[in-house]
């Protein structure tokens, strides 16, 4: 059985991927992180009028001539306010954002005007359109400004409330119901027996699966008995849109995730060529979408992040789940294998560090730093080289 | 006045910050993104014991010598248990995450044997210790493994359950509160008048506070009028730990937020050489420290995100807020300027792009890509140089 490279995991888990999900209507403040069920389409011109950049004086640019004439000040113009046509040879009182009047073709800026109520001087002027900005120049009436499957940012958020919408039509949150597997788990906060480790992943799971705005169901651990098992898988699939275990998916014969799912289901164990990452298993319990992680806390963090997550996503409708990893020059030599790996790392200025120890046992290796180097097959990597680096936070 | 470089101005904001909250105990399903108030430190070995990183047989090394011997299988050691002693010239078998039994130096991978449940042939030994991830591997009892200050990821937590800690102690979450100013200013999903424009900035600022962890105290949009402002400023400052305003900072005479925040406390208005980003002001309200952004979109979001942010985590007890950029080849060409520039792009494989309208009232250009680059005063960029870029997740 040959190894699935990376891409082509991420890929075929994808492809199997479906929308899982109803779409909603929710308010503004409320869709942070949800991923648009329509297009945002804008109703209006931004801005919907020309308005001043500027402190300061509009006029007809034709009116000036030079400092030594005096303008008659027509019109004060606060923002927020609509302005009369400005009268011939006058110049308006301005404010920033206010509304430039019909017939103002610049706006000087105060710094370079002198004044009072009734009358001002201009010391310098400048070209048409000055501290001008037009109508529609962020944003065209019609113009498609976000589109169906973007995952919604704060910048964003503004911008739909700049358009004048208060709600939008997103994806519901997807519900993943996580189930840590293993006799050998014991609760944090409880004392620990010899043989007995505590468990982690169940927390490391949750914090990222909420960070990612599903709705998690937590299910809790099972022993490795079938029939508990069993149980807890089939009320996983009535309640969630998609079930994540870690644990218990290799091939030993106390691994007894993979009888439970392949007798309620279907399973697949996948020999991705990933490390750390094995072993991973896709399949299906009555008909609810299975993703099995390994145990080792390192194995199932990667596996979450790279190939789990695109599938994720997928389900909740977001159309882009690519990551494009950015450069930086290693700081450390290291000969390639024939799997693909994830080193983990720190930026600092001068390039990337590489963790001791990249044991997937050792969790630690993933708080010591903030990212992790894409090292592909076969790729040696000697210092100084450019590697290409996911810093954690672009898998948010 | 002189204008003040852009590191400068996050480092007199950093060291005018002081801690502004308690700290709590808190469990840890509730603790993603809250900054840690104590170290954390490990009470435990991790793993706890010996163990095997496979599934297969524990022996003693010299007890084997070449394949055509067979040994005794005199326990079974399954993940959770806790093993006596190997009996001499005997194999245990043993299953990935079991404790190693006193005795056995090394773990023979079920794949190199053959065996029935009485006895095991080995076919291809290895070296002492192979398999058998030892105790302590990861953590050694007594390591400080987070710093108070630190905030906490998924990884984070997953570490914390590992030591068998349930809660931690961190920095209660900064109640920040946000006002919006502009008589100009109408909530989105009603209708707009001539001279009118849609609040945007107050629910940019709601989602990117609320996504740091900050409780958000929303103090809505306010009027450009000294006795409402006066009001809603003080009320501000009794149920906030911060206040960040968006507008109303400039020196025009419709900008009241300035005499308002002096006659309470205190003002100052800062040129910082970065664009955009103009005007920033900072202060304080009956003590309470004021943060006063731009009220141009893209300016409210630079300044929030490079100017504000380090100053807000300091004050919710963060130990170190600052952002390593990576580099990325530049796919476009442009001159520096006297100010620092945050130039909005969209990273792609072979490098950024440039979004082509750069001025900060185009908000559309900070949803278009995914980062910003960080162009130095007197810069100049050409297609191909190597340049600084702070993905918008990094902020995060």
């Amino acid at each position: 059985m040959s190894m699935i490279p990376v891409d082509q995991a991420i890929e075929r888990l994808q492809s199997n991927s479906r929308l899982l999900v109803d779409n909603e209507t929710i308010g503004l403040k409320l869709c942070r992180g949800r991923v648009l069920a329509s297009d945002i389409v804008a109703g209006i011109d931004v801005p919907p009028a020309d308005n001043s950049a500027m402190d300061g004086y509009a006029l007809r640019l034709a009116d000036w001539q030079e400092p030594a004439d005096a303008l008659e000040i027509s019109q004060r113009i606060t923002a927020g306010t609509s302005p009369g046509p400005l009268k011939a040879s006058t110049a308006a009182r301005i404010f920033t954002g206010a509304e430039i009047p019909q017939g103002a073709d610049i706006v000087i800026m105060q710094e370079n005007c002198r004044g009072d109520e009734k009358r001002v001087w201009i010391e310098k002027a400048g070209k048409a359109g000055a501290n001008i900005r037009p109508r529609g120049q962020d944003i065209r009436q019609g113009a498609t400004v976000l589109k169906a499957g973007h995952r919604l940012r704060a910048q964003d958020i503004g911008l739909i409330a700049s358009l004048g919408f208060d709600t939008v039509k997103a994806w519901r949150r997807l519900k993943v119901a996580i189930v840590s597997t293993g006799s050998e788990l014991v609760e944090p906060g409880q004392a620990i027996e010899p043989g007995q480790i505590y468990n982690s992943n169940h927390y490391m799971m949750d914090a990222l699966l909420s960070g990612w705005g599903f709705e998690v169901i937590d299910l809790g651990v099972t022993e490795d008995d079938p029939e508990v098992l069993s149980e807890v898988m089939t009320r996983a699939s009535k309640v969630a849109d998609v079930i994540i275990t870690s644990g218990g998916v290799s091939v030993g014969e106390e691994d007894h995730v993979k009888d439970v799912v392949e007798s309620l289901g279907s399973i697949d164990l996948w020999r991705i060529a990933i490390k750390p990452g094995k072993p991973f298993a896709y399949g299906q319990v009555h008909g609810t979408p299975f993703l099995g992680l390994p145990g080792n806390p390192v194995s199932a963090l990667v596996t979450l992040l790279v190939i789990s997550r695109p599938f994720l996503f997928a389900s909740q409708g977001m159309r882009s789940t690519d990551i494009v990893p950015l450069r930086q020059p290693a700081l450390f030599d290291k000969p390639g294998s024939t799997r693909q790996e994830y080193l983990r790392i720190r930026s600092r200025a001068e390039g990337v560090e590489l963790f001791s120890q990249q044991s997937s046992g050792v969790l630690y290796s993933t708080t010591w730093g903030d990212g992790m180097v894409v090292q592909y097959a076969g790729q040696d990597i000697a210092r100084g080289d450019a590697v290409d680096v996911i810093p954690y936070l672009l898998f948010n």
